[in-house]
């Protein structure tokens, strides 16, 4: 199942993208897709609710697509997790997991404006499989049980400033948190619709250009290492997002180094997750 | 003005504790104190609801005291921001601020018991002066804007893993994540009870022993500097918590490294803002 949410900024309806190809209205089983959806077995009574001709279709044109989630209560970050992308930045390949965080509230629409910030010079792309926890993960007691507390996988652009992320201080927050940096969509596949997330191709072309093009079999760390991993330092909640790092071919490890400039369109997909669009203006 | 929040964890009331000594209650006010409630004049009605003598008195026998703001949408903090504290820790002094996050939801109330984490030898504490945004602060023009962007003050104690903040990676963020890391409160000191944020004590002990006794005046990067500068890079909202960094004393910094251990009792306060007192237990 393919979960949604339509509308005008902070007025999102939800919604569900069915297999006839249809997008059917979610307002009459939710209020919202969101962490206590999620947690209240949310998922369960849309399929239910799709299944027995329940949903009315959602008559609408053309209208904007919401990140899938609202308000995820934070954004887990994953860097250098793909041995290429080590590499092309001069990292060694790391022996634990690199996390940090970028500020929830950078959440956007998969196709929505993203903001280059002022006095920006080296604002980058990062095509990811985000995770989107379901139900509470505490000190899980091996990768095995990861697969529980999943409610599915989106497309992520981890959008970074490399100047504020690498050169301001060691931490790499500040230059991941800027306005409009977290694109997610358009859907949230549940988890059944994804037979292996560790065999779904990414890629990411600027102005058509290709410029990230890997599999998620590359991982150094995969996703159910990750999800039982962090569960063993902080409390993942249902509604939280990771984002589980980037292959190789970002502005940074390219010759020339093509940081995103005004008016850059950057597309990405990954197999069974589908497309984002942006364009990037000057804030 | 102090706000605060009574009740069992996710059933708190919002509260003020007035001049008069006495709390009252502000449900007829405002559901909640949170982002919305700051963003939306929350504040000048619970002054006036009080001046008007329309709050009723809380009638409560020993309740719990919450976190002064529910659900932030995202806590930032700043390293390294005391001089003192930096040569603790051998860090140099930095040039910019050292911005990084943890989890929000960590985020708990000032007596609430704290968890050591599973596999930790190093808890540490780390009493700081919280700021809670109260308008958003997007580009501010100068540090001199900053001040009608702040709701007001707390003590926040920024508990802190340091084998998982400084061994398992460059990235601190992981040790400051864990479950019940970030006592908050016991109430938030509005903006206008605080004459100077650059002139408050803070300290802390544990089981009684003065471990920090530091002075806000010796930040390196001031609340209204940090706010200007933060927001450049990031848009701070309604409810956003800041810690503006801890003064010497921490156990990573004192002879033979006292880690906290199951039943060590930690208080710490601030002028103006009030004392917290957790006990720390293992998970």
């Amino acid at each position: 199942m393919k979960l949604m949410r339509i509308g005008a900024p902070g007025a999102e309806t939800p919604a569900v993208l069915a297999h006839d190809g249809r997008v059917y209205a979610l307002s009459g089983v939710a209020a919202e897709i969101d962490g206590a959806f999620l947690a209240s077995g949310g998922v369960r009574r849309a399929r239910d609710a799709l299944a027995r001709g329940a949903l009315p279709v959602l008559e609408a044109a053309g209208p904007r697509i919401g990140a899938p989630v609202a308000r995820p209560g934070k954004v887990v970050c994953v860097g250098l997790n793909y041995r290429d992308h080590a590499a092309e930045t001069g990292a060694a390949v790391p022996e634990r997991p690199v996390v940090f965080m970028k500020d929830p509230s950078t959440v956007v629409g998969p196709y929505d404006r993203v903001l280059i910030p002022r006095g920006s010079a080296k604002t980058d792309w990062e095509v990811e499989l985000a995770v989107v926890i379901g139900r509470e993960a505490r000190y899980l007691a091996s990768p095995a049980e990861a697969a529980g507390h999943i409610a599915g996988y989106a497309v992520s652009n981890d959008v970074s400033e490399r100047e504020f992320q690498l050169e301001y201080s060691a931490q790499w927050d500040l230059g991941k948190s800027c306005e409009t940096f977290n694109p997610l969509g358009p859907w949230l596949v549940t988890a059944d619709e994804v037979a292996d997330p560790q065999s779904l191709g990414l890629r990411l072309a600027v102005n058509g250009e290709t410029r990230q093009d890997g599999n998620t079999k590359n991982m150094i760390f995969g996703v159910a290492y990750l999800v039982w991993y962090l569960s063993q330092y902080m409390v993942l909640r249902p509604g939280d997002i990771i984002n589980t790092g980037t292959p190789a071919g970002v502005a940074l490890g390219l010759p020339g180094t093509p940081y995103l400039r005004e008016g850059d369109m950057v597309e990405l997909s990954i197999d069974g997750l589908g497309t984002q669009r942006q364009t990037f203006n000057n804030a």
